[in-house]
């Protein structure tokens, strides 16, 4: 399928100079975001996965069918002050000023082979967060999907040694 | 299923006198998640949904695999800001202070059924302000589902009129 065809692309946002890449279009398809959660289950399938990881929100538009799908756990990475239990954190860079992300202690058993999930990656800060804290588990990243990849924004060069798919590249 | 053996009761979250309800532990089980979702999938079956809404984050969490199993669009509504495109607005009442949710003006088409989703119904506040968002737009409530309804806070008052359904009540 030609998922292209259902991401629009917004000009200067959310500033000057930004194309948008919004992927709501293809979410109010259907069948378009069946077949794109598809392949992203199939790829886990493959790679033998027990739990998915994403980090809100976005994250968890394609982590939750697919662990529906598999019928396998979900584990939420949140901002700090969201999750309601004992949590590790890791900070990180963003453009401007830090982040930081959490996820709940119990959420991943040491060995779990875990794939994380987001829409989209550009830089690769917050998937570089969210491994640290899987590994910190004792999980293991045995893959990251995304939507899109921004290829000149070179994110993989931050997952050096991951199993990386992404479904569309611009 | 008796999925509350699957939520963690935590006190005094996100302060004092609050039982937090947290739905991490039945998402991280993969089998009382999907058991969870499909009978959410069975109710919006049941109402001839067309399209799934659901407030961030974690309406997310559930309406997006209610989207995928029934191959159907999934809406997202987002906090102010967050929507690339032209969107229209609601202000609600929050506990402290005033908040706005969003929704993309295309995101519905006029005569629509919608089903909302959300983790939890509490005082039906974030809900009331997506019915408003939804019919705006020209879409038809024919249904909102919720993993947990906390009773004693009277949120199905506020959407009287309107078909709930509730996986468990405390």
């Amino acid at each position: 399928m030609e998922y292209k065809n259902y991401i629009k692309i917004v000009e200067d946002w959310p500033k000057e100079g930004v194309q948008f890449k919004d992927i709501t279009p293809l979410m109010d398809n259907g069948k378009a975001f069946k077949s794109a959660v598809d392949e992203i289950v199939d790829y886990a399938r493959a790679k033998d996965i027990d739990i998915i990881v994403g980090p809100e929100a976005r994250g968890f538009i394609i982590g939750c069918p697919v662990s529906y799908a598999l019928e396998i756990g979900f584990a939420p990475v949140r901002k700090e002050g969201k999750l309601p239990r004992e949590v590790i954190k890791v900070d990180y860079g963003l453009e401007y000023g830090k982040n930081v992300l959490t996820i709940h202690k119990d959420a991943i058993k040491p060995g779990q082979r875990v794939l994380i999930t987001d829409d989209l990656l550009a830089t690769g800060g917050t998937i570089e967060a969210t491994i640290k804290l899987v590994e910190e588990l004792g999980g293991i990243v045995a893959g990251c999907a995304f939507l899109i990849e921004l290829s000149y924004l070179n994110g993989r060069e931050k997952l050096n040694g991951y199993d990386v798919l992404t479904l569309m590249q611009y």
